[in-house]
């Protein structure tokens, strides 16, 4: 494959940097100070793709990068990747953890290490940064005035920090999924173990819309894995929603639950449709493959025709 | 128009004989002796269409003619006609009220009578004929049995026999919907006021299969104006279903809706599109219109090129 | 027990008394022309209970019966049984098949041995009774004008005929179900594989009316065993709904799901709960157990009281 | 009303210090540095209550305030508040716009002034506080690296600050939603404009699962104002959800819904019912109104005794 050039949620060092290493190699690496600065460079043809975080298994989703992908200019996921989150606690070479007084993280590593903080670092004072490799690179500047960062190992090591603490989150086991984003474009081909994105604008606030919606995918036997309701900002009680959904776009029953979802919706964008990082198969419901619709289609033609 | 022959549930003087002349002034009547023998007609060419009853606002369905619908060779209904129902206490010249003892006459006509007989001939003895103009024949002939046949008044005047009691029926407001039944071909055209039936077979008995299908027709908006269980003759418990629904299989919504229901069912079998006797448009709902269809579909395409 | 007397369809030789015989063996018995008849028995309090046919796994229910249950006086179901039917063709001694030209019998007999009657006795005229005994008795009698009926074998025996043909239904598997009534009492107690049956009345003819009904107890996990819409009477297009359910309107998501439907319904007319005949037990779905009801009703005061 | 000690997310200056001062003026304020910290603060008896943001209308639900009332020690809202949200730009006095290179807010503060961060401040590096009251104190103290915080007109006039900038929101209808929180006790009094707030946890994971809680609620005619899906922690595809309905749960629907999802869940956590802020009343379905749930359990009494 041809060289290409990523934007990601920079600066070096960051989880997301590591899962765009594993999701593409060889590609250039072009960091960046926020989602939006990485869609952004993307959208502008300044790079051919962006590497972003969209959920994490303990803090859900990632609120910028949902609202990115329904407001701003389309983009569509091409890809996405598990990749498992290890916090470590960060400070310049000869910090000892009894002399750590102010911290420096990401809120959601924050929340995600409550348990160490209250527990080893009851009176520290923690600060938000954009980001956990921003905090790391804080940390690592002379005179500043925080003793610690919290974020990966890589992190530390690029910004010469040591580890005073390692796998510090309350949870082994938590995840956060990535996705590479493109501009609009030939979708990947359907593996048979995809996923399909999409954002849905209700058509009127009636009681049951959201069941209406949900209904558009039922009777098609389609399973959604991911449901983020969204405040579309025109006051409180106006939702928007993401959905994720198995299977492919091109396949039958996603692209006729996708119509129907279009036609009752005031507004539908697609995401994309790209290969699950689990691999998993969808258990497809009697009567919703793609030869079941065909024949469906077939005879409903015979019979429109009266023969 | 050419002319035509027309099949329909006699002898001459039913109730059917009624509704095919106001459907069709100029056809050619064959009566026939019973629904079965009717809608043969048509199969074997030797008629070119059959008039017989569906059901009755009072008795409900036809069970001949529902069987005969689902079961037989395929036909297609392209008319329907809603007619009121008015029954005669018919008896040869010279005969009084008060010497009936043995009345004949069709099984649904005696339900419908009930509070009549009960009130003017608690005593006689009520037997059931295949037809009511059969009542009738029947009472015409020398030496029959009976002293007198429920029926239509026109059934009276064609068998010699006189009125001796008119409306007897228990509502005055019942009306029987007759249909006009073809071999399949080019269906009626659209006329925004149709109705659309269908039989419909369950895949497999769990529990819901019947809100599953119905679910297909609400998913697309679309109202039933009757349903119809009927066992499928496989044991108690086993039914197959009858729908009409508002609109034209031409109308995307509904085509949507019967293919879909054709996926999930064991087998669908379409019997026919045609203009509503009652001319009412359906109420369509919200985002079930055929151009917002088509704008999804063409939505959809455009989103699976990645355009 | 005590000797009781039970009303049913007659006349002797029914396959009504047939059930009858089966369900109370010591009962006293009382025939009755029609099931209204033997209904109505009940209801003046002439005997104590009454068997009658409510649907057939071919010819599916018995309008007169489901009316009646529906519009007259409240009675209740207690019991129901299923009988395999097997007709015979019954003659008067000496005749031969060669010779019938006149066949009387119910009008569905004439439907389930539709195939004999075409291949046996092609041009032989058939005319309905109002039972099948009663057209044994018909043409039993010196000077019938019939030469056969079609009915119960035990119905030739009582009535002094001979079998010309036996078993010429067209299914050997054809099942008739019949039930016990009585006044509104004490119900039978709860078995574990029961059976509930109602009657409802929509409130209002909107779309989706019947999917709103079945919701109802999709909602707490019932499984529907029949549905069958009848005509109120109001004109074509107006139903109400017979319902057969599983279980016993003593536990909880049985009682919740027919609380629920007389909200929603002009009127629900309860029919009875009873053993099945069949002896199935229900599979109860997660979190519709009794146990979990009441755990859920428990939890709820404790939330009410904010305790 | 007595003397009361009201915890809230400070310091003092934030947006929550104001929804407190309007919906409890004469309450002991006690400011917290978390929401955590203020909703221990309740349940250690050291408040008598909490005031916390619940969710922004534009940047939707406050993670941590969800995940505190889901998983921490129940606590229960009694009651809420709308507050239009207006940001300022804040400095120490004699600063001036174009030297701004260095502005601390909280991150909900960036993303609703993005508009005017990217014209007015194209260049500023941008941190994020726990608090923007926070980030005014920070700035307000001796040698802070930052020039300017984004907060409360209030936040500056607390800590010294000037305003260089005023309703420097993106959109200017923009409303928090706070709420004000207990110990768990006995219920505010139904008003007939209510709302209940609850969380539920899916039994498993099947498909449609969520469309089944919707269901509880539809079957019982409750609109729901916001649903809100959480990951669980146990991984990607993990979700728990946050409901809002219309009504008391007092009032029979609410508790019958909420009774049933009880049972079809995993675990609800009931987190309050109590008056709407915007004072609407629903619009309550047939069928559904206490009357009518009363007169339905009075006829399943009957019926179930048989009388």
């Amino acid at each position: 494959m041809e060289m290409r050039k990523l934007a990601y949620l920079g600066p070096e060092g960051t989880f997301t940097e590591e899962a765009l290493r594993i999701m593409s190699p060889d590609a250039e690496r072009m960091p960046c100070p926020s989602v939006s600065a990485a869609l952004d460079a993307v959208r502008r043809e300044e790079a051919d793709a962006a590497v972003v975080p969209l959920e994490n298994s303990l803090e859900g989703g990632i609120s910028s990068t949902l609202d990115e992908l329904a407001w701003g200019q389309p983009l569509m996921i091409v890809a996405e990747l598990l990749l498992p989150v290890r916090f470590s606690l960060l400070a310049r070479p000869g910090t000892e953890i009894g002399h750590i007084k102010r911290v420096i993280t990401h809120q959601a590593a924050q929340t995600q290490c409550r348990n160490f903080l209250a527990r080893e670092l009851p009176n520290a004072f923690v600060i938000a940064a954009a980001s956990t490799a921003a905090a790391a690179q804080e940390v690592s500047l002379p005179g500043s005035p925080y003793d610690a960062a919290i974020g990966a190992a890589i992190a530390g090591e690029h910004y010469g920090l040591i580890e005073v603490a390692s796998d510090i989150g309350d949870r082994s086991d938590t995840v956060t999924r990535f996705i590479q984003v493109t501009r609009p474009g030939p979708l990947p081909e359907p593996t048979g173990a995809d996923r399909t994105s999409l954002v849905a604008y209700l058509a009127d606030d009636h009681a049951g819309a959201l069941l209406d919606m949900l209904s558009q995918f039922a009777t098609r036997g389609i399973n959604l894995t991911r449901i983020e309701s969204r405040p579309t900002g025109d006051g409180i009680g106006q939702y928007f929603f993401h959905f994720d959904a198995e299977g492919h776009v091109s396949e039958a029953r996603v692209g006729e639950a996708l119509s129907g979802l279009h036609r009752i919706s005031a507004d539908v964008r697609f995401l994309g449709s790209y290969p699950r990082a689990d691999g998993l198969s969808p258990r497809i419901r009697r009567g919703t493959t793609d030869v079941e619709f065909a024949e469906a289609t077939e005879w409903l033609e015979r019979i429109r025709k009266g023969t």
